[in-house]
């Protein structure tokens, strides 16, 4: 186990995502507590994780915790869903400071909303194989029936910015056809590109239908665990540092539409 | 510059892409040179090198040359759009034997199919944002005016195999809209994967639009090539090898789509 020396509370944030989609989780993080210092890694030059193995997803998750920890942080982020549902318990047993992951967050919202225990997970590939929001979710809610559907065109449409066209409706009228047919009343989305595409989801879904969106939950448990453990920063500063791993000049361009809010400088490094 | 011993017939042809789209590639050389032993690298690891700066082009791409020097081959293919029109200048520099590109060979025939010389060319961001298709067309025929269009969304459609659908055909229609207005004769593919979509691209440009496919055009070149220069092989084999740096499950499920018959065994191999 690789620990660090003392977790203080005036030490930033940590948040990595294989790319830009993690900025809507950042976005919500920045929301939610205005004042805490965070530094955000975005592996760029090995996104997607989601089409890769468990092995791989595995070790690049472990740079990305390893370069965020020269910062000193006091609490990491996992804000991609691949990770977080393939990497994150290896993560926590080899790190010994607060590791929180957008799977659980979710699976716990989605739990504590469905009545009907019929459950949709909308995912990447890779996080929807894993099996482990099923899983997490069945370990809250034995009884809970739940579907995950891979909705691989979703992300490109997201960075394309092609979220409310006819295309984005087709292509959601594709994915979700047989989920809705199960009639869940809870919908999980789970992958960090999706909340941009929400307004076309809920329309197919229809109005009944409960979206989870990972990163306001998220959000709110790291509020939590801050506020629990006496780690909630005590002097505001709301500094926040961009790295990436390839192409900043892009990064900047797509990510101010999933951050919703001016990125000013973007640095790129080498995690080896 | 590095040199190989001896370039002699009977040595494999390597092939290389980022990931499984160069297979439509290989494809074609099979057809027309079904006695030539190939080696047929995927980055898979890596994949999509669409979104990669430059500089990261140029070294992933070296890697892969180095590692299909392990063979002895006798020649390189280039399958990779990206690849070619970024790096291939600077790997024909370092290495001193024969590799080949796809983008020459598209932009050659697409010059020669044009009569008015109104060409487009469809491809990934880097390849579109790169201009190498539209600096090579201009070399041949100066007079030529060429719109470049990126089409981010054609690779996850042939990915997915939704390449006969309506979101197929409105993603179409909503890239192609600003090309089609333009009226070129002549449209070039200048990604490997957009061959799966010919048939809807071809309808919504019309019929007296022709589609240069790089791959078609790239096997021609390297038959032409191994004539010329007393390569082609004089004992038939035939063999190929597969290997992938990750996923090679997902490369040979995925795979059998672009290279349209059997890929029997892949091997996951470490490029460092």
């Amino acid at each position: 186990m690789i620990s660090i020396p003392a977790i203080k509370p005036n030490r930033p944030i940590g948040v990595f995502d294989s790319g830009i989609g993690g900025l809507t989780v950042l976005k919500e993080l920045v929301e939610l507590l205005p004042g805490e210092e965070m530094i955000y890694l975005g592996d760029t030059a090995r996104v997607p994780y989601g089409v890769r193995s468990p092995e791989t997803i595995v070790r690049y998750s472990e740079e990305n915790v390893l370069f965020l920890m020269n910062f000193g942080v006091k609490l990491i982020v996992v804000a991609c869903n691949t990770s977080s549902a393939i990497a994150l318990p290896k993560l926590q047993k080899k790190f010994s400071f607060p590791i929180l992951g957008v799977v659980e967050a979710g699976a716990r919202a989605a739990v504590e909303t469905s009545r009907s225990g019929r459950i949709g997970v909308l995912g990447t590939e890779a996080t929807v194989r894993s099996g482990a929001y099923s899983k997490y979710i069945l370990s809250l809610n034995p009884r809970a029936r739940v579907t995950s559907v891979p909705c691989p065109l979703f992300v490109p449409l997201a960075e394309e910015g092609w979220v409310g066209d006819k295309v984005a409706r087709l292509t959601a009228e594709h994915y979700l056809r047989d989920l809705k047919a199960r009639t869940p009343d809870t919908v999980l989305l789970g992958c960090t590109h999706y909340p941009l595409l929400k307004g076309v989801i809920q329309e197919v879904m229809g109005k009944k239908t409960r979206l989870i969106d990972s990163a306001v939950e998220t959000a709110q448990e790291v509020k939590e665990l801050l506020d629990r453990t006496g780690l909630a920063r005590e002097k505001d500063s709301g500094r926040l540092r961009f790295y990436v791993t390839d192409n900043p000049e892009k990064f900047r361009r797509v990510g101010q539409r999933f951050f919703q809010r001016d990125i000013p400088k973007v640095s790129k490094v080498s995690l080896r």
